[in-house]
């Protein structure tokens, strides 16, 4: 912690600072300069509330200097994270990770029509939703979908991602997901993000629409430190002024969290959009600018989906868009299946 | 709906949205002005996604006209709710209602010296958290804290307000508190939102930090439609570009409100602000701009507080507002206890 | 300006930063904590771009220390800046100020009703625009327009407030207001505020829609360093994902002005919320969080306004507004006239 | 424009809402539905304050059909516009446009040295700055700076384009630049624009940091309306709650503005991002998702550049992301030089 003395503080303010951060346990290095006197606290108190500080007699200033995160942050893992799946198949490796599917599992016959579509164009991954997040959580298909989605996943080779919205939920779905996928309005629902923390399978951590970057990898720091070090983190949009459509998609949070944390990060342009027509160009974006990996809703027959159709890709545009990433993956290094 | 085609839409592109209005059973009807033709879809079709429409060829604009709430609506009930907590205690009533209190229950001295304060200053609700929102529901203090809180309310004739995170926790929490607090990360949590529209007791739903006034309304509305009418709102603060201070408390949301809903809406100038020099501003703000009532964070000895010691009044300072309020509450046909 | 390096970081590195600080012409003070190399550069540098820094190797960030503006900081003048306007009249005195007045002077008729009903109510400037900011300066009234509010507010002993927007028309202007007000969106138009910096009248600086608190200040150290020290900042509602009303009217950004600076601020409820019934509700709300004045807009026939109808008064709502207002006065030690 | 009467809006308030729209010069259509009563006003009115009619008794919403800009529509232009500077150059057509250069000319040996390593790298357009925006704009180099951008643009076979910052300015520009830059601040100056309508050279117009993609078209139509059809769109970044980086590029307004407009839109990812190691990222994804070009500012020593270095590219770091969108723009159908 540094804290800025207003000019012309006098010197039984900055005494009383001074006694202020010693009884809090720090260390304290004065500087003395032309107009500003700075006060360096050195120590380690993570609990610790700045604006105690900023509230004291003379104080202009108070800047935090230990980060907030620790173990999500890059200088932790220098390398970059992996998250391995299985049979080849990764996140955060060379090959961007597709996962694709529909917003929720309607039948037999949409997921399996889904999972084949998508399979064929190069997705690894199965994505839908086995609960409606504004009902009851045993409202919907639930374990049935989630069966269904399994089912088709396994004939087309996928692995399965799927939202999961209250730690309750966590050891059924875990006999069907392989990635469980946490929704942003969850970002900073603790009890789930501690109990996710416990589980060995992989956790896609969306960023909450009005979540900075560092409260996402703070977010993210909560399962690292509970001991599950496979955290994909997702860019899925944030809340402005501009209100054409649902929310802007912060694609150079792709770059900033690349720099600042070891963890793979994946963009989802069906929800940060929320048209389809606008899909396409923010996949691009986002795998031009670097992203791991893409999260993306495709329906078999859109116009009649039970939710999100608006946002939802045809197999068509799907395989099209597949096609138009092949060509930019190499810009950066990467490549699709 | 509306639905607003482009200029020069073709005839044959005009009809297909028509043909899709009424396949998705509203009545339609056409106007065709000199370089529009608008097209409006009669009927009630709650869990419509008017964003379908929009994607269709020769669509320029879709307009949707059912306001998505409606028993939280003040055409629905003109009057204005009054919530009543008894012993001639309200909120929504002639007088402003001030629940005070320190951010956590530390001990019972603590309590029993905050509340015995607020209430001299004439505060009618004790409010404090049981939980810890970052931790387990059951590592802090839980029921004893929430003991000691309905000890020292009963002792000065205060209500109690805590916060409720969970819906495991309300069967427990009912025990003591006589309002169920929701937390502004909680705002959308549609699972303790439906739990709490089965109780009887009053709620106070605190808007979510990026949550528009229309969301927070719905999210009242999820309540109302459980059963229970007895809802508070409290703004505490928006997520914008400015950020000296932690938020950007929006004043104008307490008007706004109290024209769209007959619901009470009341402030939250601790959490609005972080900081203690400018939580009697705003909340004298809150109270010229016409709000129900206040929730303000004070400690008998904020220097020392466990948390948010940094937003909490000391009794004296909470003392000097609320004389200032009692000035200022006149001008809005009001007055304080 | 204080570097904190990352964890890690090498000797090298954080000799490299060093001798790029010494370069720069800065003294040095290293700070090596536990985890953190901390490096404070002493010196005065206004031109100077940290950002330099922030992307040399190892550092982690960069924190400036100076700040931006000096002139019009409290530190500078503890004590509070009056703007003078004679007679009796000022701007940050006990007084709370209030200017009144039309969107436009539409005739002589008019502005002389307007100016006889909001003197009579106890407003002590008049206000209207004699150029409209969209069409060229020399299309609408200009100077014609400007006389007539001259002698309506002489007639009924009112100080005169309009909007200037381009350098060229300062001089003609002189000649009839006293308070030249500068709109939102020229607060960064440096040409014009170099220029009112070599005037004697008193400058009206209006926030713009999304300049943070900080910028709002560096534009008014503009104008004061051109030795014009009669500066009046005005907040006028900042642009935010909420859009119910017009604006965010910021009322927090009153008392963190009044503790940052020394130069009175007023508040615009007329453009803040664009809405009449709001109007109300946020001046009073302006005036309890410690406003010294406020910017109204008032026309004999909103109806019939040419412009900004719907967000004026009537003379009758304004003088309800004032009644108002003078209960609330006494609670942040202010009156009314 | 639509009007929606509230749920159980009167006759009385339903009929003085029709005779308020017919005395302003409207038909009226009026749908009467199970729960609501929508009243169509047909009829073209420019200059119309629709909040006059929200303020009516029994109003819930109103709502504006006609679109605030025509020219800039693509409804009025649906093949998209080419702005050709000659010698087969264009913006808008096949090939991606990039313009490249310092912040600001500082000598001849300067922006020679960048002219030459930009142009050998594939840019077609040399961008400098010859005022500095925040001081006088006769202060700095002015015309001699022009001149020695056009200099060592015509060694290099290159355009030029040079921001404008008053109309006082566009007559001695017009000896030099090949485009007219509008910068943020000055997107709403309508004195600027204006002045920019009448002149027969194309005009680079950038969105203002808070502005809406909906204002960005009515700024061009400003400049369309009078008479020069040659306008460049550019994102450049607005402001949002997330500060990591100066701005957040909205990449997603790309797509939308070509959909809604036929003009030609750039992305600027140098102001946009503020840090040179996020500007190739950034510029790749505007490229992905349909950029018509690219506006980079390249310095031939950004280590001693006497603004903006931290945002300048190094004529090999410019050269590697030419290289990077080469493989990126078939994706897009395009091609760079």
């Amino acid at each position: 912690m540094v804290i800025v003395m207003q000019e012309g503080a006098t010197d039984e303010q900055i005494q009383h600072v001074i006694d202020r951060i010693v009884a809090s346990g720090f260390d304290v290095h004065r500087s003395t300069g032309a107009t500003h006197t700075v006060l360096g606290a050195v120590g380690v108190h993570r609990d610790f509330d700045h604006r105690d500080f900023e509230l004291l007699e003379g104080v202009r200033e108070v800047i935090r200097i230990t980060q907030p995160f620790k173990l999500a942050s890059r200088a932790f893992k220098p390398q970059g994270t992996i998250v391995d799946l299985g049979r080849g198949v990764s996140v955060g490796g060379h090959e961007i990770a597709v996962a694709a599917g529909p917003c929720s599992v309607e039948s037999a016959d949409q997921i399996q029509a889904v999972a084949e579509a998508v399979s064929k164009s190069g997705a690894r991954i199965l994505r839908a939703g086995a609960f409606k997040p504004r009902t009851s959580p045993y409202a919907f298909q639930g374990e049935k979908g989630l069966k269904l989605m399994r089912d088709a996943a396994d004939k087309y080779q996928l692995f399965v991602v799927s939202e999961v919205m209250d730690p309750s939920q966590i050891q059924m779905m875990g006999g069907y997901v392989d990635i469980f996928q946490v929704g942003a309005r969850n970002m900073q629902n603790y009890f789930l993000l501690r109990a996710l923390g416990e589980v060995q399978k992989p956790v896609l951590l969306k960023r909450g629409m009005s979540a900075t970057i560092e409260e996402l990898l703070l977010s993210a720091e909560y399962i690292l430190s509970g001991g599950n070090y496979n955290v994909v983190l997702c860019e899925r949009g944030i809340r402005t002024f501009e209100t054409y459509l649902r929310n802007t998609l912060d694609i150079a949070a792709i770059p900033v969290i690349k720099k600042l944390s070891h963890l793979p990060v994946i963009a989802d342009p069906s929800h940060g959009t929320g048209r389809r027509d606008k899909v396409a160009p923010m996949a691009r974006a986002a795998v031009a600018a670097g992203a791991d990996g893409l999260l993306i809703e495709v329906h078999n027959d859109p116009d009649r989906a039970l939710s999100d159709g608006a946002q939802s890709l045809t197999p068509g545009e799907f395989s099209q868009l597949m096609s138009e990433l092949r060509i930019i993956a190499p810009a950066v290094n990467r490549h699709l299946a």
